[in-house]
């Protein structure tokens, strides 16, 4: 039994999605205790969207889901680590391979990756 | 000009802090407005500590602190992405290279992490 400490913010702790092969950290979302179970379940990420205020599979619309292949936790139990196989290539629903497709650089944000889908064709 | 949106999670985003070289994902902690230019001016990991309720720089009582090498923002600008020079090589208070040194097997965690130092000495 693993108990995570959903308590302490709500209801909801921070969740990060990992390239398992290459380490690139993907996308941050949220787990409520129901998503982090069908996690565990399923072997796909599964969140819960802020937004929506549902459970999202992760995936659902664009097909690219993610395999879950290690879950780790933190020392306050409080957040979540996925390591994942990223299907398709692109975790960020603006078509990159990760949602920090952004850097800072001299004071403003510079984009360093390139496209993987595009949007438009992707979410109709 | 930076502008990132603290109004959607109460004044405080994430931010993940992770090794520069490695690429292991080290600690999740939290910033309000003011960590994040403090990050930004020093160059030197600074978040909120949401049990203190104050700034927290990173490091100050363990020596441990961590040099920003880049900061990467996400799509939604609402996770900030660290990418930093451990110090001293431990980021986690309990003396682990990583506050994700247990993972999930067979529905429990095992710890997979040596410590690098011992919390006890560190903190007195």
């Amino acid at each position: 039994m693993i108990d995570l400490d959903f308590e302490k913010t709500n209801g909801l702790i921070p969740a990060i999605a990992q390239d398992w092969n290459t380490g690139e950290v993907l996308m941050l979302a949220y787990m409520n205790r129901e998503a982090f179970e069908e996690t565990l379940k399923s072997g796909k990420a599964t969140y819960f969207s802020r937004s929506r205020q549902s459970l999202w599979k992760k995936g659902e619309t664009s097909g690219h889901t993610q395999e879950v292949k290690e879950i780790r936790v933190d020392c306050d139990m409080d957040t979540v680590l996925l390591k994942v196989e990223q299907k398709g290539g692109a975790a960020c629903h603006e078509g990159y391979s990760s949602c920090f497709f952004s850097k800072v650089e001299n004071g403003e944000l510079a984009i360093t990756h390139e496209r993987i889908f595009d949007p438009k064709k992707v979410y109709k």
